[in-house]
């Protein structure tokens, strides 16, 4: 629930709009802010069936070089705007997916662009981070990726995407803890048996631990990372796989504030099955820690409560295993706050918070306890690349000054209040509206996932699917209300003429 | 050996220099070519100690963020040129090493800025690439990746950087494998156990089958491919890793041509190994595929003959394993050849060749045989980026237009003949100079290799190491004898002040 200082808050910003459901009064964006070609409205423009010739064309002539099956659109980044993208037909469509999450503020936002301008150089001579950086470079972390650091967290290092983010932080976790087994991060007899075992993948050098993650938890596809992803068997199947315990993770009702006694009853259930699973894993595969997402994005948006995410992180403390927050795709602002875990309250804080899409670069922030000492144990030629700290910078700088966070949270209550509506209306189509901030997902059950997002895609309004039976919005952080009218609008439309 | 035609060819082009080793005479780059900026050649200007201060001092700045034990300089690219970087401290260095190889054309390279300049709006709309690609995506891929696909490979997929590329390449090889067992790519019947066992990370769905790979190579460091690096026990010390059989790589003795019949016996003996591996692990484990590089970089500039290579694609052939070349050092024109293995006339390519670095982009290129037909299987948010392809379109222009594959074969033959007359000179220092077109490395044993990079450093040359021994030359496509003359003194001065 939307809470009373943040409307006051967002009043004294001089933002205001009427919301159809809260009575809370408006006039948000639709005046003066409008105009300003950044906070562009409009209702979208479809011209072809989409995806339309020039897609289907292009496509065609792609398949010739490499798989095309995820293929959704063809597109024309020249044109698109912000919450708008016009695709290679040129149809301009309501984007509440963004590149999959991964454009904070939209499409071809002046200031972003303006930076990309700027920095041809640094495009240009794309350095090996880690070994070469440029003499600006410590400033730059200091100023975009330390200016969002998680609470508790002084450390970060970058990487090229969520995945090898990932895959990273599960290293430096194996490393923490074999450094707590043998009182040393390693071994100081150069001729210890762990650095010859290690060569031929064999134990004591390449032990025998594993990392616990939960069903319906989708972490990367890499062969590290797919061993805890366990969201879709396609994305598994047929890759050898390390032998690590899988927890279930709750399966609530929503909404959760009126099955707060059921729920809690899961996810107790949930938390005593991680406890046994560290006990049963103890002797084979000892568990050196777990990975979560404070939402089950791609396994479906599924949420669990706060409670849940303190207890979790408990059972790590206790146990002494590292306790990994994989923030990939809740970071950067969207659910209203920086981190989704903000909301937590947590004592201790997560011992790694991983990150990548909405931040531009990959890579995960980690508590002074988890730094390695030895050169060449995390690192990789590239690193990702300072551009995208130099972007990031600038879309802090937006987030801050335009007051984003509370805008997210905000706009995210208009639309779930909006989609509850219409989901009185419509039960046949819509179920289990859940969300945080703009990260929001709905239940399409029986079949009608595809129609539904086809059908809205078709009437110019772009979202995303999750998990076997939901759809997901990612819009950008400049997504408003106005915004939300149109979406809601198109919703109300197609569920309409499904109806009929 | 430098080839009669080689040496013709280049004279058409109106370029010679006087070879000190063949008396291959010539003027190269000293004359007309010297005053244009882009063949810009100098003495390089320590004017600090390196590291100078400036530093050491954001390195203890950096520090506090993350860790730096393989931090070497800090860089000032806005005013680094070409073959010359210039550090933090002003000191203007001939580079060999070229950022971890990776930047073809050396620093700021006007054509290579020109587009980094006109492409401000790819790079503030980074793309989904394999979900939502703009629509000049395909033509884009035809005249960057496909205008350097090695021969016989038609497919080819972008990826963030060589680790991911590497880590999907497998997960292509283990689709393939699969493939051929069931007859069909995925099972048919939805119920399948291979569908739920995977989801728990069992088999049958995630399946007993490794790679094949050898002591000494190198193919990245997230998990899934640290179980196929074995080039320094440091990048895989406590991390769990597959149990994946590991082959003897021929340990020959340099100059190759000298030692023909030893060398030939050592490649017999590891190309039986890997035969009996394959056999050994059939029931545990079956082997299906096999990597490796046509040098391997990282373990220490190891070569073998192209009769190997020929022999160990062969004996994949007959064992219907995977073939994979990870060509991700070598590939881009470096040794002579737009791909290392293309020296090896092979009857039938590589299954895959995977690609990073001096390509700008990682990826891997793959037959039609191993292309999957089911979506997510291979896919990742990002995928890389187009602005890597259209720097690499560049790139390629640059190569063919200016002839670099050839003045890389010739200018590398100048570097290994100047090389070793100085290890003749300083045997007590220098050995084992080996090398293709521009990849280049010697052995400098006697723990005298720090010493001897550093103090190469301070005359203002930055090489590379590699192995335990080894210094690498890794320098831009644009270096040319006039360099390697620089080069060659500064080693020869060191090499001096070193004995006395």
């Amino acid at each position: 629930m939307l809470s009373i200082t943040a409307k006051q808050t967002f009043l004294k910003l001089g933002r205001s709009w009427t919301c159809c459901i809260c009575n809370f009064e408006s006039r948000f964006m639709r005046t003066q802010e409008t105009t300003k070609d950044y906070n562009l409205c409009m209702k979208p423009q479809v011209q072809t069936e989409i995806p339309g010739p020039q897609t289907r064309k292009l496509t065609k002539e792609m398949d010739k070089i490499q798989n095309t099956a995820v293929l959704s659109l063809f597109c024309n980044f020249e044109k698109s705007k912000l919450n708008y993208l016009v695709d290679a037909d040129g149809n301009i469509l309501l984007d509440c997916f963004q590149q999959i999450s991964t454009l904070p503020l939209g499409y071809n936002h002046p200031t972003i662009l303006e930076q990309a301008h700027q920095s041809a150089s640094t495009i240009a001579n794309r350095p090996a981070i880690g070994y070469f950086p440029s003499s600006d470079f410590p400033a730059l972390v200091t100023n975009s990726l330390l200016k969002a650091a998680p609470k508790g967290l002084t450390q970060v290092v970058t990487m090229g995407c969520g995945s090898c983010a990932n895959e990273n932080a599960y290293k430096s976790l194996f490393f923490w803890y074999m450094k707590k087994q043998r009182g040393e991060e390693v071994p100081a007899d150069v001729h210890d048996i762990a650095y010859t075992s290690c060569m031929k993948n064999q134990a004591p050098g390449s032990p025998k631990l594993s990392i616990l993650s939960f069903d319906g938890g989708f972490h990367g596809r890499t062969i590290g990372t797919l061993s805890t992803t366990h969201s879709k068997a396609l994305h598994k199947l047929d890759v050898p796989a390390f032998d690590w315990p899988v927890a279930p993770f709750p399966k609530l009702k929503y909404p959760l504030e009126e099955y707060g006694r059921e729920n809690a009853q899961e996810e107790a259930r949930c938390l005593a099955m991680v406890e046994d699973l560290i006990e049963q894993w103890k002797d084979t595969r000892p568990v050196a820690g777990m990975v979560i997402e404070p939402i089950q994005a791609e396994g479906g948006d599924n949420h669990a409560s706060d409670d849940f995410f303190r207890k979790l992180r408990n059972i790590a403390t206790k146990n002494k295993i590292g306790f990994i927050c994989d923030e990939v795709q809740t970071g950067m602002a969207i659910t209203g706050r920086m981190w989704a875990h903000d909301y937590w309250g947590l004592e201790t804080p997560p011992d790694i918070v991983t990150f990548a899409k909405k931040m531009l670069s990959g890579g995960f922030y980690y508590s002074d306890d988890f730094r390695w000492k030895h050169g060449y144990r995390v690192v990789n030629t590239w690193m990702g690349e300072p551009i995208k700290l130099m972007l990031l910078e600038k879309v802090l700088e937006v987030v801050q000054s335009q007051n984003l966070l509370l805008q997210a949270e905000i706009t995210g209550h208009y639309i779930m209040n909006g989609l509850r509506q219409l989901e009185k209306l419509f039960p046949e189509l819509l179920s289990c509206i859940r969300g945080r901030g703009l990260f929001i997902a709905a239940t399409v059950e029986n079949g009608k996932r595809e129609k539904f997002v086809t059908n809205l895609l078709q009437k110019g309004v772009l979202i995303g699917k999750c998990g076997d039976h939901s759809v997901r919005l990612r819009p950008s952080l400049l997504f408003t209300p106005a915004h939300a009218d149109i979406l809601l609008e198109k919703v109300e439309e197609t569920a309409r003429d499904m109806r009929s």
